[in-house]
């Protein structure tokens, strides 16, 4: 199947998606030689475009969001593979238009990547046009499609949302792309635990005090306000993003890097998450929210949540994972704080116990890629006092060479090259929806805690913290101080 | 004890280490307000000196060797307690002298801390006329004596230093220095150690593959030649510094950071290094060596010497210990690499075992004083590649709010606040000797291993590679590359 061309067929590409991240990542990999031999790329919407209007427009794209790419590569030759065929999303026989002209660009035989760049509401529609077509079957080729989440928004809806394109694809046939698992510093958690000896033996319940995944964003709602508002923040990060990350971070050794050793391990995770108590959740909702276009007036959804919970398995009982996340808070940041215990016996006589900072690996997601480790060290020219010392390791200074590839390029590569370790499996989703729906329908309930109002460009609500004052345990940031 | 004057009695006051070290570091703790209340600091050689001539001679030192100390504190108020008593070292009458000086500038009471900065030889004698001058008599204050190496040219004879000191002093009074224990970097392995939970866990046989001491000295032995020719290297840095590094590295976790505690473990640690084997010992002559102005043309003395150590304890079975300290070589260095076993799996299926680097933890004693941590990391932009990347820490920068004081400064310091921690004790030299002696004696056998000559500027004889080859391991330097 490599000697045939490959199609990249992007569903909605007049949207902002294909301009934006698709096409540079593509780009980006074509001059990388990374792409297939023959390869093209058709754009379908339903804008009165032709292929030399689409063309354009994504160049001006790749000026706006990718401007150094261009000096690296050929975009001329790259252009020339980029069609546009013009066809409603939910008319069939603009499907037929669409199958014609792939044949016409095609040849015979082709493997074709489908790229769903369109809201949710579109996914069914276009894969079951896409069955009807008998665009799924893979006599001549091999047939995938790329799924942008959201994968349902609670779980029954997205059972039903995997049954209906199970109904149409096998599920070998499906990437469900979560974009977090496309970014380096996610994919080098594995790494990190892994290939090195130094973390394994530490990293459970003997030596770990708690963990913290924090992702939290600077910017409010925006003009996304009247789809926030159906979704919230569990929806809208929880469920995938900050799942995923708690399963780098968490899960068991594979036993390889293979795409199902890995997604077993996930799932396992995620069904050892004990049901979480409402007591354990805080839901945060920014001031100003309220008064947002398309947010209902007394609108109770959550522009934040934090979360504690625990995990029910030899490795992490007692270990409490804290999660949280926000919008129009006080910086943009991803990270991963895992708070060691204090040492068990403090020789130092002259030190109080509590002196003693706990060491906290810091596992920084973005802005500034890297990894802090924070130890103890003495202080020169004292007798017995220490202080905590940073030993930083950053990927833009430790990796000179290399230049940070976004998530998209990475992902759409492993689609094309039949290797799904990066992307979720239905099961996985629907684990991790099954940790996120009994918080969705606790909140609707009486017991549900009351809403926090927390200040825009704080760091949230002050009930986030009382989640871990109770132990003498509070937030911390172990990446964003640099 | 401390509302009397405190008197630091330099014996070979004359000589260079007293306006080089001594007298700078007294100065510095001064400045500090780390001195007691009420001192003295009385000279004692043969030099025909006058109180201003010794005060002169200092303050030439500090310009010399601690020109920043002068410019913080008032030299002018402590060089006004300085004296300057002219005697021979041998001879009763001028202690006689002495002590009538010491009663006039102390008046009835005082602590006295005798520093013997003076050559071996002179070691017994001083220690004879203080015992007969009955100045080690602690009824009007403590007195303690302050003993350089070397403590002993073998085991015999240090046991007779240790005999002829005990006739005068009680161990309790006796602080017996190796600079190296002084160095904020040796400190701190120890609060590296068990002031963090992270490292104890893994620094054991299960984890550690092996670890290397490197002491290396640019320097060849220059006007030091006749000394260095009896002495050699394993009695000059082994049999203290290098020793002294292990046994930090490697012994159990004392109870407390009290003197004995620490020092009776590493007796134990000594104790449970398993007799050298001469196939384990490697001793080098750099070329040129006997050409030196006092080597004997024949001179079988090394000035290299790579020794690997087996410890027979619970933690460390089957972890081998390299030891490698020489003159001539290409760069000054002091560092211990524990270098850990590979992954015992490797689920990354696309990479050779081979091609994992092991996890490395450089303890970078000087020039560079720091810690380096060398883990693997993903490289970005590729599948599953990965690198070496250093975690770094640098004590200058990280703690630039403090100067990394000499040895002496913190060595002077205990002594007079009678924390003898740092200092070591009459069994630990012993315990050393035993370690050492075997060595030195067989290297005068039949089966010694031949003399092997290395380049100066080299980083030694290629014999000393060999002692590490044959596992597949090789000399590491974790510190110096930065």
């Amino acid at each position: 199947m490599t000697s045939i061309p490959t199609s990249i067929i992007i569903f909605g590409a007049s949207g902002d998606l294909t301009r934006r991240k698709l096409i540079p990542a593509l780009f980006n990999s074509y001059t990388k030689n990374r792409l297939p031999d023959q390869f093209n790329i058709i754009g379908f919407a339903r804008r009165p475009w032709d292929d030399a209007e689409f063309r354009e427009i994504l160049l001006q794209g790749m000026h706006d969001y990718a401007p150094d790419a261009l000096t690296n590569g050929d975009w001329d030759d790259f252009v020339d593979r980029i069609y546009y065929v013009r066809g409603d999303l939910s008319t069939a026989v603009d499907y037929q238009t669409l199958h014609t002209h792939l044949h016409e660009i095609e040849g015979q035989q082709a493997n074709r990547l489908y790229y769903l760049a369109v809201s949710p509401q579109f996914f069914v529609p276009i894969v079951r046009q896409i069955g009807q077509e008998n665009m799924a079957n893979e006599a001549n080729g091999w047939r995938r499609v790329v799924v942008e989440k959201p994968f349902g928004t609670d779980l029954a809806s997205a059972q039903q949302l995997s049954d209906d394109l199970h109904a149409v694809f096998a599920e070998h046939q499906i990437y469900r792309i979560d974009h977090y698992l496309g970014k380096e510093t996610a994919q080098n958690i594995l790494f990190l635990r892994f290939a090195n000896i130094i973390f394994e033996p530490i990293w459970n319940r003997n030596y770990i005090d708690n963990v913290q995944i924090t992702v939290t964003e600077s910017v409010d709602v925006g003009h996304r306000a009247g789809y926030y508002d159906q979704a919230g923040i569990l929806r809208d990060m929880f469920q995938n993003h900050l799942l995923q990350l708690l399963s780098l971070v968490a899960m068991e050794a594979p036993a390889s890097f293979s795409a199902d050793a890995v997604r077993n391990e996930k799932v396992k995770l995620f069904h050892a998450i004990r049901p979480l108590d409402l007591n354990d959740t805080v839901r945060g909702q920014y001031r100003g929210y309220l008064q947002s276009d398309g947010v209902a007036p007394d609108s109770q959804t959550a522009t934040y949540a934090a979360l504690k919970l625990h995990i029910d398995n030899w490795r992490w009982q007692g270990v409490p994972f804290y999660l949280r996340s926000g919008k129009a808070l006080q910086a943009k940041a991803s990270e991963i704080v895992i708070e060691f215990q204090r040492p068990p016996h403090l020789m130092f006589d002259k030190i109080m116990k509590d002196d003693f900072s706990p060491n906290i690996l810091s596992l920084c997601i973005q802005p500034d890629e890297g990894i802090h480790w924070k130890f103890e060290a003495k202080v020169p020219d004292s007798v017995q006092e220490t202080r905590s010392v940073d030993l930083e390791f950053h990927y833009q200074s430790g990796f000179r060479d290399r230049v940070m590839p976004d998530a998209y390029e990475r992902l759409l590569l492993d689609a094309m090259n039949g290797d799904p370790t990066l992307f979720t499996r239905s099961d996985g989703i629907e684990a991790a929806w099954r940790v996120i729906d009994p918080i969705l329908q606790g909140w609707e309930t009486e017991n549900k805690p009351p809403i926090a109002v927390y200040e825009p460009h704080s760091w949230g609500p002050v009930e986030a913290d009382a989640l871990l004052a109770s132990n003498g345990r509070y937030w911390r940031l172990g990446c964003l101080h640099e």
